[in-house]
């Protein structure tokens, strides 16, 4: 009877039962019976039903909040507006009394003749009936409280503990009721493509330090030293579904809640939930063409901006992806970093690129191991130097940049259409400025942005200062209008990453250039990506130099997601974790996987989207929050039920740990 | 690039880079090209498609796994098995020695000419083909272990930790396949029913002792103390879909995770799937007759015992549900506990029943709390008392029951048929044993089996004595075979549930009865049920004697689901949550669902499903382990990864946490 099914939290003890409280007192059994006791489902209406039908003088019954205060006019008429659950609003007319006293959010349940409406825009010009009240039964009697928050209300945005009250706006409840339509679009689609939903677990085991990942204290422990053991929240199915290749599953696809405590930034949650899918028999051409399908697909039938554009095969003209062979542009990472100094590029604007001037010898000379110097040119941004300072100050902002900020040189006047150069001088030589400043034909008015990155095949810093800078001129206001050319979503590919990159050092305060430990490589997705044919010989020597088969699907400037072909030759992959990535206990950590490899594991590919970020793009807002019911907060609590709380330590016990002491 | 919604694990760093390791060998190139590069997905062939398009003497190329190891006949010939990913075979005749020094399981492209095959059941009767080899590709060669596991493999049941190896037999992929195939079902039943699906969050806030739940350390501290806070994982969504009820939505469902850590049982696991859905504005009588569209139809469609019964108004005759006006029979909890001695009765025996001899003035003489003297029949179960003692002996085993064991009588001769009862004097008085007699109409062969309980209205021994002698007959075959009406599936409801129920003791060797503490009440469900208004005056005074507005769904004696028409008045639940069950902290655990419901919540109800087990019904399987990718097992540990594991201290310490010290 105490079911493992059903029960939300059961058998709540006082621990001294001793201790005798005030009691509560028990309500009034009418009260209680009025607010239990009323019509069923089936003989209520919905106010869109009322337009549906055209209905005029007939009685029906609505249920619903009483959406603002009643405004009392003369001794025996007053005015109120109900809100169905569906959001939609009616002018309640009441001649007898039956609004006294109601508080704003009230729930209740009317009756009453309908009509259409005589005095408009009373409250809303969305009304076009009114219900002339004849009953109203109380459901729920609402405190003072959503009263006091109507100017939020107004404004449109609760304080998040009043995450409830929010829902009840529409233009909130659509964001969730959108979410789900987009999650039936994209199951509907892999269904099509018979792939298999597997539910994965979710307690999983714990990887090494850096992970980041939630820990589960269980009763477990080993055996003898009594040490406690831990489940892991996973981060992504990813090598579950790895194993469910192994398993012999061709298609597999889940919608997941993945799991990841790192510091959270606006975009992020500590729980999120992705796409998760993979194919075997397949390479990552397979599973990108899939992706092909499914992503515009979904843009077709659901985005506010209307089908999805990418790049044409020059790379310059920017189309609806189904005119392009449904083919999502491709990148290489090299490219991306050259031309937008950034491996996810805001397509929207394709023609502000970043201009590597090594082919004119200009060189930088400040660290060799960032020999390159480039510039980036904004044409036309400004016609007064007051308007330049103005507009773009945030340009060589040091704020805006974690490393060296790139030097800003505004054409003022012709002039300095030649000289421009000698203000970059303290960072770059110049073998032949005239050469350069022809091929850049700078006018009056543009801005000139200059600064330096890696050689070409081992760009690690990203973005680079001016893939920064490239990023807040496109998030500027200005930037948006002078060079954005579409408003169309804008997608392409991003392939051939570096499979390994070096450990990067914190930054210090007065870093000018991000410092490696070439020594100590990670993987720069993660270590079951396969390596690009082509480099495979590399990976003994020169790991560094090897691209990997992963690939990105950026929109916007944002990665909707990404995959891999993946390792599933076992040698590969234990050469990959010992004497690349130098991990000392593979064999506990992976055995699953080297043993499942070991044993028939065909090839397989596979990709996640994030989805709660394609919500929130196809929602056309710019929060994850927002498409989530109860979404934490920056520092990761969720403010309507007030978690994560404490624990009494005694609890603690059974798990083997107790608070650290200091 | 480090993305959040694409790395399963990433940045792993050997901890001591000093120490340099032995260096595993970089696998030969050639060798992983040929592993990664093979013929496209368009080109390949799936067995079942040869036999739609009655294919003879063509060239095809299949991808799969060499099924079992290859005979060879003869110098020059040999035959195999290959096994496409729908699991169907073919068989393969090789006379170019391409089969040689494979070993089974390894993954494989062929390419051959198909022709009718010659020499049928070699290996199994299903090859209708056969294929000649001309190419073949190893893709990933298997090691020797599955054919160290053949024998395992020809039992059917792989040890736990190869699931990969289990999951590649067609009989148990199909069990995850059925279960894909039932998520859409219900997902498309209830999406035709206007709910919509809303993920709720799985990091939840943790509640008191007892609650038997998992906890996630956080590295927020509660400020100035620095002790350490925690998240829990819900066991279920239930406050969070009562907040999108007071959030304002009408029909909420979810195909939801939840976390138990408690004792686990064969059908139990630590993270489980529940169907959860809640309606507002609606009781629980419209909840249940959802639940009367959405189980029967699913049974329709993918039930192997074909369609969903239930008992007829009568509550005699068992008929299909479709056929009683979509109405599944409704038992109360009394009834249920008094006819079959439990809360979830299997109903495949309805005429099975226990009998309550209080009538005859036959009452127990050993506890005054359990007055009640009732007996059960087993109508012709022996023949002979050898018979009777070999089938038999299970009924008055003491292990078999938690306190009291039965008196088991054997009607072995016509005197027993009036004598019976001196067998049972030890524990109830006769007043008239003829009429008794008379009433029971005994005969030779059949066993009487008597006991004690409560009175009627405060059962609280669950099952009782006689409950579980009648459970374990039915689940004994000799039982089965007697009395077992049907082998369809039967369903029924229970309700009327006492909302309360007295904390009862642990259970010591000796005791005859349950000893439970009156002053010590907790929610025979959960606290957020709602009383019967009928009882609602009872609350203040006799809280054990109020029904609660909660209903389980059973099916063939196990519960399938339960729900409530919750409280949703702010006063009467506080009443529950201090004056009832005593919760001194009920504003600290509870405060958000107290102020959602002081701010206008409608009244709502809802259900849960346990999906697992309704999986493992609908495939006809008994345990649930069957229905899941990658099963826990009954100590909580998943064989295939091995988790739990151990932590580093070190990362403990993040959270403020350490091991405990003895």
């Amino acid at each position: 009877m105490l079911s493992q099914l059903i029960t939300g939290n059961r058998c709540f003890l006082s621990t001294r039962t001793q201790f005798i409280r005030s009691l509560t007192k028990l309500p009034d059994s009418q009260k209680i019976r009025s607010q239990f006791v009323f019509q069923r489902k089936g003989s209520i209406k919905a106010i869109n039903e009322l337009y549906k039908e055209n209905a005029e003088n007939i009685e029906v019954s609505i249920n619903g909040w009483i959406d603002n205060k009643p405004k009392h006019i003369g001794k025996n008429i007053s005015f109120g507006v109900l809100r169905d659950p569906n959001g939609d609003t009616i002018q309640l007319v009441d001649s007898h009394s039956l609004l006294k006293g109601i508080s704003r959010e009230t729930v209740v349940q009317v009756k009453g003749t309908i009509s259409s409406k005589k005095n408009s825009n009373l409250y809303s010009n969305r009304l076009e009936y009114e219900l002339k009240l004849n009953e109203l039964s109380v459901l729920n009697l609402s405190n003072d409280k959503p009263s006091q928050l109507q100017d939020f209300k107004e404004r449109g945005n609760y304080p998040p503990q009043y995450r409830y009250l929010q829902l009840r706006n529409p233009k909130y409840s659509d964001f969730l009721k959108k979410r789900y339509e987009i999650s039936r679009i994209v199951r509907d689609i892999l269904n099509k493509e018979n792939f298999l939903e597997i539910e994965t677990p979710i307690l999983f085991k714990p990887t090494p330090e850096g992970a980041r990942e939630f820990l589960v204290p269980t009763r477990v422990k080993k055996a003898k030293k009594g040490i406690p053991t831990f489940y892991s929240l996973t981060q992504s199915p990813q090598q579950y579904k790895q194993l469910l290749m192994a398993s012999g599953f061709s298609n597999y696809f889940q919608v997941a809640r993945c799991f990841r405590d790192e510091d959270l930034r606006a975009d992020r949650q500590p729980e999120f939930t992705q796409i998760d899918l993979e194919m075997s028999f397949a390479s990552g051409n397979d599973v990108m063409q899939l992706l092909e399908q499914l992503v515009p697909k979904t843009w077709d039938e659901l985005s506010i901006t209307g089908e999805l554009f990418t790049l044409d095969h020059s790379g310059k003209k920017l189309i609806p992806v189904h005119e392009n062979r449904n083919e999502i542009y491709r990148l290489t990472y090299q490219q991306a970093m050259s031309l937008y100094g950034i491996d996810k590029p805001d397509l929207r604007a394709p023609d502000l690129k970043i201009v590597d001037l090594s082919e004119f010898r200009a060189t930088a000379n400040r660290n060799k191991k960032f020999p390159t110097f480039e510039v980036i040119v904004l044409r036309n941004a400004f016609d007064s130097i007051e308007n330049y300072k103005e507009n773009w100050h945030f340009l060589d902002n040091a704020q805006n940049y974690t490393y060296r900020t790139p030097l800003v040189v505004p054409i003022t006047n012709d002039e300095a259409k030649t000289t421009w150069f000698e203000k970059f001088q303290s960072i770059a030589a110049f073998e032949n400025p005239k050469m350069i400043s022809k091929f850049l034909n700078l006018k009056q008015g543009d801005i000139i942005c200059g600064s330096t990155r890696e050689p070409n095949g081992s760009i690690f810093e990203n973005p680079t200062p001016l893939g920064t800078l490239r990023k807040l001129v496109l998030q500027s206001e200005i930037g948006k209008r002078l060079y954005r050319e579409t408003d169309h979503d804008v997608a392409s590919w991003v392939i051939d990453f570096p499979l390994f990159s070096p450990l990067t050092n914190e930054p210090a305060p007065n870093d000018d250039f991000p410092i490696y430990q070439h020594d100590r490589l990670m993987s720069t997705h993660h270590p079951f990506t396969m390596v690009n044919l082509s480099d495979y010989n590399k990976l003994n020597k020169n790991p560094t130099k090897c691209r990997g088969q992963h690939y990105d699907l950026v929109i916007n400037g944002i990665e909707l997601g990404g995959g891999s072909t993946r390792v599933h030759d076992p040698e590969l992959q234990n050469f990959i974790f010992e004497s690349i990535l130098k991990i000392e206990n593979s064999e506990e950590l992976f055995g699953h996987l080297l043993n499942a490899f070991a044993m028939g594991t065909p090839p397989h590919a596979g990709f996640a989207i994030g989805f709660d970020r394609m919500c929130a793009m196809l929602c056309g807002t710019e929060s994850i929050r927002d498409v989530l019911a109860f979404p934490k907060s920056i520092t990761g609590t969720d403010l309507v039920v007030k978690s994560p709380s404490l624990v009494d330590e005694d609890v603690l016990k059974l798990y083997n740990i107790e608070y650290k002491k200091n």
